[in-house]
């Protein structure tokens, strides 16, 4: 769960010896603390539109330290591109060299951010074309950062303000330490439904919500980030699980519910728990998941279906009952856990990428029917996360996985929680049918 | 352009040096023969489904040795999987489970393909689970297949039988030597247009194609390959390519057009030519494009600009004077030559990446555009392939390339150019707005 190697190239004699062989330099990320700023230094917003004065307004607003132009020498927090109204691949040009002669002077860990809008909705073939060269520029240009800074896209559908709330709440997202591990994505603001937190610093406030697997490993650093975020947290695991499963949930002042998932009636037996001891339900987080390797060509029964059963299966059966239920109504949330494997398949994983491919398929086609009661359905991809898990792997194969990505590190579990958790909330009403990979760009892909 | 490591592990003491060391070893891929069967050994289509029976029908009616169910110890050519009808995840557990009895007996250069339904088209979320599970599940076993072997799928929208034309004739291209290079990938057929060749040898017989930069590389594969198929091929590259042009027209025995693309007339002028010279224009392949490398910090306006202008501000010009002639309303083809750096970006290359991203979107919204008149358009992304170009690439760099992906070797300027060939002929007529890829399940992606 520890990456020692990070920690030996991070200072001292370490980071002389691997600057000097050129092996890879992993820093320590900068994540969310309660109470910390949105972000160090000032905030560069590029572009001419009315979408970028609209944005430098509201970021202004918010007490940023905003530029719309690069002081000399001057060290940058982030950069935020604004390309909304761009209509011709040659449109790109300009804000894009614009903001290239200031990437020298983004901070350690700092933030470039693209405002665009999605390709499906464009006018026509060459709008379509500048719309999706922002994809191609955006990954190639996060591939280029260093020192723990990233760059994320935030895609509006159609003809969405760059203030929507769900784009202001995403860039919050994307420009705090909550995003450290969540690099080269991109994220489609599909409607303006959604607000802003009263208080930035418990969004989840008032809100009852459900994590399974929430026993240990990601689904318990979900459970602590819900809960730090305001809400009251259901923790669900199988009976097996309980003394862990009672410990998180006394350390997050929750309720355990020992639940095996596949039951038939999980999905009423997690409704009547939340509503009887809480009052009501608002998020489910579907973390609960296994893995049982095996190359195809050795795969019994048994591995196939129990990783099938547990990974979409109980979901599938759970959303049933909490679409027919009328005590998630209100602009309620679900959030699944899929895997880079279900995106870009795994070697020894056919049922688990088969399950989390399936969880990615759910979620799109389920996001619809929350639609009318201003409900919104996503998935989180973790790419390599420092878990038990992980931590079992063989040495060679997990140094490898380690270091596959832009951020050259395994991301925690909380960088995951954290996903989950703006998810969750109410600033991403505007969200719905995304799949998010937190994957510090991993290079495996589709 | 040669791959002098892949030979030395491919026999004699280098393969026993590598296999103990476990080293990757790439073996030569099965390429399409003018003459040569569509597979070697017998086909299993195995499913139950009313479209698993058609295809088998179909396929015995092309002379192919089919087997519904494997026999002990018999080496197959390909295995294919009819998923048509799955409904639900738990649904995908038995075919999946029967062919991966069978994989020991698939022969080295043999094939998988999955037949099932594009996850959009579901009727709900446990249908969509299903269908998004296969593209996980085709994606992990092709990460497990070896010695030459490959896992595709064909993706039916909606209704469309497992028999319509387009199905069969991207069967035809998984199962053939054509596809080698082509690994991990799903292709969409969206309509029941299209229709098989008369003579399977000379699918592109009696039409008239255009290749942009065609005097060397790539460019001159594709030209090359388009002859074969049948076709008369018109050759355009700047003057400066001359020498190089001429000779592949004469060999292919086709005309060359000197013409820089990016003037505004390109589009007539290549009309023009192909209508004077061979009465008529069916194919449009735009494959010229240049690379300008640069960490964006040190991008400069005239690197960036010519690379948009080269890559994909000429194509839209020249697809807006094919869309406005007469001369281009026959079931006409366009087929782009993307890139994965299009869409993974890549280091060094935010303005490549952007201009290919770019042709992905142009891609997509202009195939609506030819819809009407039977037309298609369609893009190919390379991955590692082996040409001039990579060759100058550093050894380290280029190896580690070369070996990132299922089939541990770097492609040929043939393997692309043999999906741009299937592309462009009749029997792809049910697909249009799509990207392939021809990169061997390169690892990096999106």
């Amino acid at each position: 769960m520890t990456d020692k190697y990070a920690k030996i190239v991070s200072k001292g004699l370490g980071k002389d010896v691997a600057k000097r062989l050129g092996l890879p330099q992993p820093v320590e990320l900068r994540r969310h603390q309660p109470g910390a700023p949105l972000i160090d230094g000032p905030v560069l917003v590029n572009g001419d539109s009315r979408g970028a004065d609209d944005l430098a307004t509201t970021l202004l607003g918010w007490g940023l330290d905003v530029r719309r132009h690069a002081l000399p020498k001057e060290k940058l927090g982030a950069i935020i591109v604004v390309l909304d109204a761009v209509q011709h691949p040659e449109d790109l040009g300009k804000p894009v060299l614009t903001i290239g002669a200031s990437l020298r002077d983004l901070a350690p860990n700092g933030r470039v951010i693209t405002l665009s809008r999605t390709a499906g909705s464009a006018s026509g073939p060459a709008s379509a074309a500048a719309r999706q060269g922002v994809d191609g520029l955006l990954r190639s240009l996060a591939k280029e950062l260093r020192a723990g800074a990233t760059a994320n896209g935030l895609l509006l559908d159609a003809d969405l303000a760059t203030t929507s709330p769900s784009a202001l709440g995403a860039l919050r997202f994307f420009l705090s330490g909550r995003s450290a591990y969540v690099d080269g994505q991109f994220l489609t603001i599909s409607s303006s439904s959604g607000s802003l937190p009263f208080d930035a610093e418990k969004p989840l406030a008032g809100k009852v919500a459900v994590v399974t697997g929430a026993a240990r490993g990601i689904g318990a650093a979900i459970a602590r980030t819900l809960h730090r975020d305001g809400a009251k947290v259901v923790l669900v695991d199988v009976p097996a699980a309980g003394d862990h499963l009672a410990a998180v949930a006394n350390e997050v002042r929750g309720t355990a519910l020992q639940l095996d998932i596949t039951r038939d009636d999980a999905g009423h037996r997690i409704i009547d728990h939340a509503v009887e001891r809480h009052g009501r339900l608002d998020v489910v987080v579907h973390n609960a998941g296994i893995t049982r390797d095996r190359l195809l060509a050795n795969m019994d029964e048994r591995r196939w279906q129990s990783v099938i059963a547990v990974n979409i299966a109980a979901q599938l059966r759970i959303n049933e009952a909490l679409l027919a239920s009328e005590h998630f109504k209100e602009r309620p949330r679900i959030v699944s856990v899929a895997s880079t494997s279900g995106i870009a398949g795994n070697r020894g994983q056919t049922n688990y990428a088969a399950s989390k491919g399936g969880v990615i398929g759910m979620v799109r086609l389920t996001a619809p029917l929350m639609e009318s009661f201003g409900g919104t359905i996503n998935a989180v991809a973790p790419g390599f996360i420092e878990t038990e898990m992980t931590a079992r792997m063989p040495f060679v194969i997990r140094e490898a996985a380690r270091r596959a990505n832009s951020l050259r590190q395994g991301g925690q579990p909380r960088d995951v929680a954290e996903a989950i958790a703006f998810l969750a909330s109410d600033a991403a009403g505007g969200i719905s049918g995304e799949v998010l990979r937190v994957c510090g760009q991993q290079l495996v892909g589709a």
